[in-house]
């Protein structure tokens, strides 16, 4: 079968039920890319419009003078396969459907999809769909898809990429990434899974240069050997695959069902391949998000041992308690690291591990950066922990110590900032430091991150 | 022993150590009550200024004409002895003390605040502290604490009340509520506890007729029988107690010992203690507030039945998974309820529990309100879970179902609303609807407030 670098960097696109409404769900991809500088050449279809949104349109995929890489259906499921039957006759090889009412609704709905797909046998046409979000490649501003998520921003390029069978949870992943600062290459959503699924997606963008860590929502395992192979090869290719698994349970593959047509509970076992393929799982979106961002990072946890600066004792506690009890080591300081760290806190405090850096830090705002710089360096631990609260007064100093922190070292350090000022998180989220918003999801994410998990 | 209540109910406070500035740490307590307008007498004590922040200023509490309720130390350490003396020679019976340097240090410091408490060794006297941030009673604005977690708001006046062993996390504490809008009844923080301790406050709280909601942050608890005495008090007078307990494992107690100089492995069972007394213990902070908004609605799951109601299939695929997993029972419709519920959806939809309600949802926003209604009063779930995202063009109309719905029923309705509106977030946190930012939080105060847990 051939690779899908044709559908998702097609260099050109025609975008059949285009509208002149750009908030219309046919007029949102052509407005996008008109907006966002699409790379390649957008052809409107619209059988009563010569102009749409300032482009010259054609009626149908008949009118083609050539064929382009991609037809995308904007249309609904009545007309969608006779326009695919067109473009198919018209050697147009890569194909978008948007339209729902097919097998996640019923016998019959099952049965027109398998008409659509019927059209595909003997080809080596792509459909992506139907009852899909369709596509994102941000490199070239490709936007094959009428999700409203990156309306208000335009998507940073990046090195993350998404595919996933729900487009809600997709466009919320995309909202959540916006909002995060980080950029993204390619955002998939595959919806009934025609004939392009996650497995086909997967190897996709394991071989994507583009790519360095893969997030995946995924419901069923189609094809559990090639989705197998797929992640095989992500791995292969030092590719970091992080995946929300839906579907675990009874109610979960009762609602899959419905969902996209698939049953979850058919005797794959997901977790086996997980395992097997290094596939780190997260139990929701906001730990998926934490999780690429720290594989973006390029720092890995070497061993188990952990250090930690509060600017509360009661975090430290709370910090020092959660992290071992995930099997993690907050070992005290060495004589010799507990001499370098003394002089640099206050005479109140007690030199240990977890660091209590205490109200101190108010009046001497460098206490910080020298703490951290003299633990890291040290080699005594694998990754450094940060807590700070508030501290609204000495938020700059706070950000600029983190900042030169980030530059300095290959350790990799998270922080927790419980009520910090937005402008600064903003700032550091430009960094390789993570930074979260309370505790359990900081330990959940040291914990899947530890050597051997 | 007395009770608390001239402690914490004072009528008129003296604060030692007070500065005419406002940001200083003994400027603080007066500028806030000034501000927010203490129902009570202020003293200011200061040896060289005769006004204070324009409120006359004695030289020492040898001078008062008649004993305060309160003296307010915001000395340092090495005056506190000579200051707590002179008070209880003139006839004042309760104290706060901020200053460290005592127990939570060294030796050294466990001598000195040996020294301190036998000055109350005879006295029905009180002394918070030392090394706290004192304590706070919102309904007469007494503002006995530095902490500046209120400085740009004031607190609103609620049921809900907080005592903890750290000072930052219960200024942090403040801070949330502060931003969910959730009034406040006390605040106390107790530090070292020299001769008020967790389970005095307790005792005091279970029976405050203005607190509904206990919530603590507890590390050593230093006498079990009272402590179990004090929550079973609450108990009986149906308060309800929510705990976050640091100081679990051998590292945590390491940081417990240099924190407010407590073992917390000291063979006491808190689990037991917790289970008997029906005491929820949470994670996180974030936990521990929106545990406290539920605790706060006044509604009760009465059974394990969850309904489910969402805009993304994948959320009620997640939501299905992860009820379940955690012994909730997400079962689907009855007969009949099938019948009431399929006309109010799209043709598109599966009528079942999980409910998804499509994009159909962006045409018909009334859907949302009219199926919550009709799956509530169907009476066949417990509780009521709704999923949305997003949807920035019809949010208002969202927030005006959830506020209709809020007045009509007796039945506990959660939402998760992932990249919601801030000011619909707003609105709806004056509700007894709980909002959560993603799936696994919720599902774990579900799972935590499910009968027989």
């Amino acid at each position: 079968m051939s690779t899908l670098n044709a559908l998702f960097e097609a260099r050109s696109v025609a975008i059949v039920g285009a509208s002149d409404n750009p908030h219309k769900l046919g007029g949102r991809p052509v407005a996008y890319m008109k907006r966002l500088g699409y790379k390649g050449k957008i052809i409107p279809v619209n059988p009563t419009s010569k102009m749409v949104q300032g482009l010259p349109a054609i009626a149908s995929l008949a009118d083609l003078k050539e064929p382009v890489d991609l037809a995308v259906l904007a249309t609904p499921e009545a007309m969608v396969e006779g326009i695919v039957k067109t473009g198919l006759d018209n050697g147009i090889k890569n194909f978008v459907v948007f339209a729902s009412g097919y097998a996640e609704i019923d016998e019959q709905g099952l049965a027109k999809q398998r008409q659509l797909e019927a059209l595909f046998e003997g080809t080596d046409a792509r459909l992506l769909g139907p009852n899909c979000l369709g596509f994102i490649n941000t490199k070239t501003q490709l936007i094959a898809s009428f999700t409203t998520a990156m309306e208000a921003n335009p998507l940073k390029l990046g090195r993350l990429s998404f595919a996933g069978h729900s487009g809600a949870l997709g466009a919320y992943w995309l909202d959540k990434t916006i909002r995060a600062d980080i950029g993204v290459s390619k955002w998939i959503s595959s919806g009934n899974e025609s004939n392009v699924d996650i497995a086909n997606i997967v190897e996709y963008l394991a071989n994507d240069p583009d790519t360095q860590v893969i997030s995946l929502y995924i419901e069923a395992i189609r094809n559990p050997a090639r989705f197998e192979e797929a992640l095989t090869l992500a791995k292969q290719n030092n590719k970091i695959v992080v995946a929300l698994k839906g579907g675990k349970t009874a109610a979960g593959a009762r609602a899959t069902q419905a969902h996209t047509a698939s049953n979850t509970l058919n005797g794959v076992d997901y977790k086996t391949i997980f395992n097997r393929t290094g596939v780190i799982e997260v139990d929701s979106l906001s730990e998926m998000i934490k999780q690429c961002q720290y594989g973006l990072s390029g720092l890995t946890l070497k061993g188990n041992r952990v250090g930690v600066i509060s600017i509360s004792g009661g975090a430290g506690v709370m910090l020092s308690d959660q992290l071992t009890a995930n099997g993690l080591n907050v070992n005290d300081f060495s004589a010799s690291l507990r001499d370098l760290v003394r002089p640099l806190l206050s005479p109140h405090s007690t030199t240990q591990n977890p660091v209590d850096l205490t109200a101190a830090m108010v009046a001497q705002p460098t206490m910080l950066g020298d703490v951290a710089t003299t633990m890291i360096e040290s080699n005594e631990y694998d990754a450094l922990v940060i807590f700070m609260g508030l501290m609204d007064s000495i938020a700059d100093s706070i950000t600029r110590s983190l900042l030169a922190l980030d530059k300095s070292v290959d350790c990799p350090v998270f922080l927790i900032w419980m009520g910090g000022k937005a402008e600064c998180i903003k700032q550091l989220s430009k960094t390789n430091i993570i930074v979260f918003d309370d505790i359990p999801e900081l330990v959940s994410l040291i914990a899947r991150s530890k050597p051997g998990c």
